[in-house]
């Protein structure tokens, strides 16, 4: 059985310090089932307009990614402008065009409702409360959200984190709707709202999951040349949940081990503008960053006066 | 043969979003002590004003900090008060009275130049370069320092890097440095100036150590309730020169743990104010912390495809 995703499949314009790329392929979903889509088949649901290439995605078809759910509609596809800092954290939308995500309503296709892995991209709440709602057989259900759902659709997404298992947010996107200044609180107030998993993402900071009796927390894996942060998140939930679904192992031992999967995979997409680095990986690049990372990681117990 | 230190005993004055406290004792050497006493035998070098109340370092000598290189001066201690915001990262100097500090010269008393493990805590460059050539067999000298020197005293302190094994600096100072925006990139300037071992501090985010051939980042033991950041890199670098000074051990392995000690005392000193979280610890509460720092931090090999 497919992971599902339900998101946006955007075209991005990006400003970075050194350079400006118009119309990239991007958006949520297209990140998540790019990175998601080396450990388990995918099928996204999302709309795009008349102007979009659908070639563009047939290197996600190559790899067992299911689009029958991505609606083409009349009408011009989701655009995102951005410029970034000098500080790759430091990102502002210049320009938001929702275009024909503007009247995008996720009826899921025959069989995916049945979808047990499923990935509520950052869209309206509203939206991710109706595929919810179709959602038969769920064994993970994992929501992202950002600032502009929080504030102006707060009672709609507390209705969201109810029906969800794990939830990722960003940490001033977490502290905004826990309302609280410090992470751990934050995520402890959040676990209170619902969801059973709270993951923080502090980008080059790396990740904080918590759960009701565990923290965890893991630095970035580091990237000497950060080309384009865009789609890092999204890349990161997709190694996270990709590599859940392929186990099939929900322990904290294998959620830990899903937390670097997606750290992994998002230091792959930040080395490239849009998904160009993870278009075509081979497993052997996952695993070898895979040991990489563990290295850079790894300590052993330590016990000053044993 | 104990660690030598030679940096400030300070009073503060420390504002945080609910609390303004005064004349708090502070001071790099303070902190750098406190917290490696626990490790090892400490000796400190530097000034004080008449108005200093000496039995404020009582608890030192409990753990046996020499204190006969700390030299009582006539006039005014030095004097430090910061701001802190809702995020504890972000620290603003609002006033800085050098007071005695003004013209201090670091003449190391007999025996101490002797000493193996050195911390030159951030003072101007030109007194640590003092210390520097009165060290006559070095294991490990470890400099910290911060913008204001980098900025304004560029050429002495590059003078210092070229005599030192290692050097502790937070993101920004690295980054202003080394003049990379890329915190691996800015490391692997900072090896070129001389130090084999350079340590990033990164607050709440943790810290990168970064060595001729190897890359170790960790993130920070999470703390629920941050009190005041004051001395936290200073309490680092002492658990991390006390750990090392224990075990006489500078392998990658052990340079590794003592990251994590740091880290961990790093941890008690932001829970309350000046240096009341390291006062009165005992090696269970640090082995404690390190097993749930350990644990916090943990995870298995990942092998998706094994």
């Amino acid at each position: 059985m497919s992971i599902l995703v339900v998101g946006s499949v955007a075209l991005d314009t990006v400003l970075t310090p050194l350079e400006e790329k118009i119309d990239l392929l991007g958006g949520s979903a297209t990140y998540f089932a790019a990175a998601a889509s080396y450990f388990a088949p995918v099928r996204i649901v999302g709309a795009v307009g008349e102007d979009f290439q659908m070639n563009q995605l047939e290197f996600l078809k190559e790899r067992s990614v299911d689009l029958g759910g991505l609606q083409i509609r009349s009408g011009r596809t989701f655009r995102w402008t951005g410029r970034y800092g000098d500080d790759p954290n430091d990102r502002e939308t210049i320009d938001l065009q929702y275009g024909v995500f503007a009247g995008f309503s996720p009826l899921l296709p025959d069989d995916y409702g049945a979808s047990e892995y499923i990935f509520l991209a950052n869209i309206n709440p509203e939206l991710q409360l109706r595929v919810l709602q179709q959602i038969t057989a769920p064994k993970l259900i994992m929501a992202d959200t950002i600032d502009h759902w929080i504030e102006r659709r707060r009672g709609v997404l507390l209705e969201v984190l109810k029906g969800v298992h794990a939830v990722t947010l960003n940490d001033t996107e977490a502290k905004k709707l826990a309302g609280e200044d410090n992470l751990i609180r934050a995520s402890k107030a959040i676990l209170k709202m619902g969801p059973e998993i709270v993951i923080i993402k502090k980008g080059e900071h790396g990740a904080l999951m918590v759960t009701g009796d565990s923290l965890f927390a893991l630095p970035a894996c580091p990237v000497e040349n950060v080309c384009d942060p865009t789609g890092a998140g999204d890349s990161f939930a997709g190694g996270f949940m990709g590599y859940l679904h392929r186990t099939g192992d929900l322990t904290e031992e294998s959620l830990r081990k899903a937390v670097a999967c997606g750290t992994v995979m998002a230091s792959f997409v930040v080395e490239r503008f849009s998904v160009d680095g993870i278009r075509s990986l081979s497993q052997e690049d996952i695993e070898r960053r895979l040991r990489e990372f563990k290295g850079i990681t790894w300590f052993e117990e330590v016990d000053p006066w044993g």
